[in-house]
């Protein structure tokens, strides 16, 4: 069972929260992380393989969602703790709602806090949430015309990571325009590609963490 | 070429610009369909085939994205006249844009207006447009988890569409779950599911198109 947090957004001084949030996370040497992607793009399935690939990883997710607590349970089978934010209509994150959470999970001990924002390719590029990192996912069947009809969720990545890999061929997924069109939207974001169900790719991902790592 | 507007949400009185274009449409006999989804969950595709599939259908499509005008290009390909809305951030359209564009269409001579709405799951359910029924689309790849985590979109749907039925196994879609959680959101809503790539199920969702012409 899964305590839900209902959250109302504050988005005036969103950035004196995210600045809050940063020093919190630096105080424990925490690397914070903000994932950003449509509905159904994988956030929560790379978080539970991530987790279960990763037992020297001490990893907790604080889990946005708009209705239900489905994607906080799916983290805690993974062996992981899990704060479920609810927004109960709102769009995005804002900083002040990770800045009220942070304080339930046990920080000492922490190495990564990922942050799952809401589903949601528009909104939340807005928003910093104090991340140090902010991860952009594009899932392949999304189709490969996406970093430029969704500009800012691209354009503020640190890294974009091309999910469902396994379903590329299917989807037609056209991998070498997106990596131009990504090199033109933002030429410093690393970028992985990756299949959560099939493993491909994920070491690279996880290498990218361990040297982010920061205790 | 596509012309491109860009656009401005002025949300205050959607419901006057909504009543608005529900009058253009009415008094010229249009039936206004508002196509409501995730990123890439295909809007563009089915409207592409419908397009093509039904020279009988005299079809105009009134195209909202964030940047860009791809879809309004794709549109126009397949031999349909597109009308292109930018909202240059905005994370949805508003009656007061299609008010705005709705006199650049040959009105006299159209059965359906398509409005494709900006991709997006979340905002656009909250605000109506003028259109006579909407159309929220699930595609398979997005899961089977999606109608109460983004309840209003499937809350305010006159049609339920689930896309991209070839891709279901892969996706490990379970169509009877989602069936079964739409039928607790919104048991009126009609539940079709199709591919626009292979055309399974796409000539129930026709005659559907050909029960509402109303000239």
């Amino acid at each position: 069972m899964v305590d839900i947090v209902v959250m109302k957004a504050v988005s005036a001084d969103n950035q004196a929260h995210a600045d809050a949030v940063r020093k919190i996370l630096d105080e424990n040497r925490i690397v914070g992380l903000n994932l950003v992607s449509s509905p159904g793009a994988g956030k929560t399935t790379l978080l539970e393989r991530t987790i279960r690939d990763n037992p020297d990883f001490r990893i907790a997710v604080i889990e946005g969602d708009v209705f239900t607590d489905r994607d906080a349970s799916r983290i805690e089978a993974a062996g992981a703790p899990a704060i479920q934010l609810n927004t109960e209509g709102a769009c995005h994150l804002t900083a002040n709602m990770i800045e009220a959470v942070l304080p339930k999970l046990n920080l000492a001990e922490l190495h990564f806090v990922f942050i799952e924002n809401i589903g949601n390719l528009i909104c939340p590029a807005g928003f910093p949430l104090g991340e140090h990192k902010r991860v952009t996912l594009l899932s392949t069947p999304e189709g490969s015309d996406k970093v430029q009809k969704y500009f800012l969720a691209f354009n503020t990545a640190d890294v974009v990571l091309v999910t469902k890999m396994d379903m590329a061929e299917a989807a037609g997924f056209d991998i070498s325009f997106v990596r131009k069109e990504l090199e033109a939207v933002n030429p410093k974001a690393k970028f992985l590609s990756l299949s959560a169900l099939t493993g491909q790719g994920m070491e690279r991902w996880y290498e990218w963490l361990r040297s982010l790592k920061a205790k």
